[in-house]
């Protein structure tokens, strides 16, 4: 039995208020779409099906991969007919999973029971029980707890009200059948729509077995329609991020303050303060301490550095034992040696920082080598950029940069070389020389302060 | 019919441990009684009258108004007093309402519904359903469901125990009874004080309609007697903040991490991320994206704009596609046009900044004028201030400004002009003109680097 | 009778995934075992036993103190095991209240009742109601309510199942008794260990009075296994210090987003916005607003003073109506006089700032003596390091530094000195004297642009 998943995606979403279709709408900064198709792939089935109408275009284009197979629904008419437009490629001995764009935090061990259960030939349904299922379609047993059928909100009884299992609109079809029986629905109700949910009433009547699996957790089935709803699920989703954080090793200050946007992993014995947001792949390693209010973003953190509080680090490699912060910019294309130290008010980019540099306060390094045991300044500037081009700065190892100094690129400061506070370096500096390029300075004892102007 | 509102404000608070009158403790950056006051505001009313006691003219200097008679009351000696003491600026056609200026949550329908429900001749009670009305006054009706009483706690038998309707205070009281009614007040309880809850034996005494309403939320109807409670309602006027944003089509990472302290527009497809602040009067425009932990302060983000995390903006207009922060500090009097970048550790005052010119890095610019396409270095300062005067500093339309440059204002930079790294700019630079005033550099090879001293 | 403590904390805690010790385990980033010596001393108990094992050394070293006896459990062999490695050095006629070093948030006046409660002579219980008791040992009464037996869950019957007073283990031994008992427990169960808990079926043999006390919180009892149980003892402790600084008469903007770690006095009337986080020993005093995202260790806030947004203090004195941040930077030995003003992007240490003074834009200003009314320039940098040795900066009162200043220490600016922009200043400034040193500038007509390099 191969297993083939489609997954619903052309809805509008008119009550997200928003120009993005609504399956873009994103969840830990993932369009809710990703989260699904990424799930679908934890199956490994034959082929991923998207079922796309309102904002086609986009829609593929923030998504598209090779193993998806994308099916235009040009007219709104429907799941049942959303499903139908898939059917062409799929073949009558697989299995069909139909997922929905907007419900993004299914797990795959979820849909690999509700798969299992159903096998090639029965119809399977997801289902779950609330507390409160007012307005959800309630799961209508018999006796030996057989499904029967599917009975909404308007239609039920007052005794199929107390039922609290409801469909969940996830469902395993049984390709041998999905075609007779998408054929058959009809558009025969209030809103003019196929609705998937009646083959239900079909495989009863065909005495095809309906089997049922249930989700871990009610959350795993619960959409978006609005952003308040968007926010339940983000909440969720990070709920369950903070937990796998913990498993694994680290110490969370506030689990309900982390954002977890992305791969990440953490080793053990890091340490993670509140509010820090992680987004893309990041790597933690052991006996890391994350301060307060950080953002850290497609970057590695080795064994035992220290990131001060309201650090950004972006693109970078921190090696071990290094001091970071408080308020350091790390751009992409940094690589610090073991032992390096960024302090405040500190950006660099395209740099390597060695073993056991510093830049400590207020400088900006881009685009610069710089060896071992470098002290930079306070206030130091490499000058990398001309208007036009981009010049590289490479410091020695040893080499002291006074504070206040502009390094003019392309430069090279030698070996055990050393710059003059405030001076402004143009020409390369030789291993072990010093440096000054500042004016003499000159004291004025005739002098006025100026006053206040008359406007 | 006119309406009158009277709200009570003369208390201490001493259960807030506080040398502020209770009334201006503050929700939202707001004194609860400016809550109040602008509640009452929406219903239009004749006049607002103010009855004030407890550091009285600090009250009244905070909030004083055109719309608000202050009434002073010198002796605390309850509520029914307190009313009283507006009564003369109170024609007797008139419907009174009674608002208290330490519940500020109350809402303007749930007033309106109150006003209208009672009219000119009856007497309206707002009262709301509790899980728990230990300690309130109980809401007793008649079998046909007329208010017959209201009892206290102390006094309630233990049926009337079981009633959870209970008294909010506020009321609605027809003109043409408050004198009397008030006048009548006894004193004679455990506390010496009137107490305007009497009027409401009085007007079943009297065969004066008692009609009811309720409050959509119990919040609106809680009072605040210590910071806990005050804890209280702010988390609930926040979330309700929350709620308003996302309905208008802002996405918010974590609805629990927003504030909102005043009058805050959003456009649709805003996406605001973890623990921004908004204060006073904010605009944030169609597709905004503000990073984590920002402040943002009376301005507007046009369009496509991106604040990046860690910016501070009070005062600015940010135009459209505007690309700012991290750490970018805009104070009052910044104005950006199209597509301006503000980068890290930059602040700005009074600064105009042309389109697509960049400050990305370590730079304060202030009182400035920046044409278009602009390129400010990093580490460069303008020199505003002499100590006694602020000047002005002028780039050009195309300007280059290298880094670690000082413009010693007032001063001018031509269109397409260049100034080396460095350098201090004193005085005007032509147009297309390159400008260097930095010191040559010299190399000194004989050199000992400094050594340990001996202390 | 005298009071002897024992605390438990051998154990290894597996499920932390951890390298370090349970015990060492942090809340508020003190120890869990670091909190419960802290309550034992609050009981001036005559010693305070601490019987370690896995991790000993570095327990010791982590939190050694004179008043504790360290004591060696070699093999873990179970709670009654541990207890009487402690036996030796207690005396018979003493109490001995057993405390485990993974349940940190025990109360004092807990403690203190439980030790009333027993006496010399009972042995005295710690026990506590749940509302689900499964997995506990429950707490079997007779039909006088005396403690009759601790049955575990798996020997209890359905109807002792139904029982919700649990034993926390928690409990006061007489210790005329404890030797007899502890020598008589037998490891005879599935773990092979000799259990504490046995003691009581002992008692309850020797007609020995068992006395119960109960926790005024649940929390108090609860230990950590795991850091999701860890992360919940932290939320609960922030929780109650958040209610503490509430009850001190401080205003928190959000009691959910408040850390405090160490010991802090809040005045009356402070403000503290969100995501405030304080550190070791901190004093607020009154009228002190701190702004959002701050980090506070190790000072003194001074009445009236404001800190504004991001701003990160450690081991400072910041004066009475000070004005700090946002983005300020403070390192320990800062110390500010009235009215100091320190501005963004701002970084001091070793540094005293006199009344008045303003140091407000992107500077660094370490090992500084800095006079009244003193006004530096952005960008002004203290060069107090030759790259071994740091030296001190001297700026006299009235002092006018100006924008990007590198002052070379050491050096001094006299009282009403004036420093000119972009000046490199090595040498001293007469007072009253203006000091220049900056290049003149030149301005270039015949100069071209650099163009796009072909690479």
């Amino acid at each position: 039995m191969n297993l083939h998943v489609v997954i619903l995606a052309a809805g509008q979403g008119t009550r997200m208020r928003s120009a993005l279709p609504k399956v873009l709408h994103a969840v830990a900064g993932k369009p809710m779409l990703g989260h699904v198709i990424d799930c679908a792939r934890g199956l490994s089935p034959t082929r991923i099906h998207v079922v796309i109408g309102h904002g086609a275009d986009l829609v593929r284009q923030t998504l598209d991969a090779e193993d998806i197979n994308w099916v235009m629904q040009t007219e709104q008419l429907g799941t049942g007919h959303a499903v139908a437009q898939a059917l062409p490629a799929i073949d009558a001995a697989d299995q069909i999973l139909v997922l929905y764009g907007d419900v993004p935090l299914l797990q795959v061990a979820t849909l690999e029971a509700l798969s299992a259960q159903a096998g090639a030939q029965a119809l399977g349904l997801l289902t779950v029980d609330m507390i409160d299922p007012t307005g959800y379609g309630r799961i209508i047993r018999d006796a030996a707890g057989r499904v029967q059928a599917i009975v909404e909100q308007k239609d039920a009884s007052p005794e199929q009200r107390q039922v609290t299992e409801v469909n969940t609109g996830i469902m395993a079809l049984p390709g041998s059948r999905a075609a007779a029986w998408l054929n058959s629905l009809s558009s025969n109700n209030a809103q003019g729509e196929y609705y998937l949910t009646d083959v239900v009433a079909m495989a009863v009547e065909h005495s095809v077995p309906v089997e049922v699996a249930q989700p871990v957790d009610e959350i795993e089935v619960m959409g978006a329609n609005n952003r308040q709803q968007l926010a339940v699920l983000e909440r969720s989703y990070q709920s369950r991020q903070a937990s796998r954080l913990m498993e694994e090793g680290a110490t969370l200050a506030d689990p309900a303050r982390v954002d977890v946007r992305g791969d990440i992993k953490v080793g053990r014995d890091v340490f993670i303060d509140i509010n820090v947001i992680f987004e893309g792949r990041v790597v933690i390693e052991d006996q890391v301490e994350i301060g307060a209010h950080c953002v850290i973003r497609d970057s590695v953190i080795r064994s035992g550095s220290v990131i001060k509080a309201f650090s950004h680090i972006d693109g970078t490699d921190v090696g071990n034992e290094c001091d970071i912060g408080p308020y350091a910019r790390l751009r992409p294309g940094t690589r610090l040696q073991r032992k390096a130290r960024i302090g405040n008010f500190v950006e660099t980019k395209k740099a390597e920082i060695g073993e056991g540099s510093k830049v400590n306060h207020l400088s900006y390094i881009g685009d610069a080598v710089v060896g071992k045991e470098v002290n930079v300044g306070a206030g130091t500037i490499t000058c990398n950029y001309d208007g036009v081009n981009k010049f590289v700065t490479q410091l020695g190892d040893g080499a002291f940069i006074g504070s206040n100094t502009a390094l003019v690129a392309p430069v090279r400061v030698g070996a055990g070389a050393v710059t003059g506070a405030g001076s402004t370096i143009t020409q390369d500096v030789p291993d072990g020389s010093l440096a000054v390029g500042r004016a003499r300075q000159r004291n004025i004892d005739s002098w006025k302060r100026p006053v206040k102007s008359s406007d």
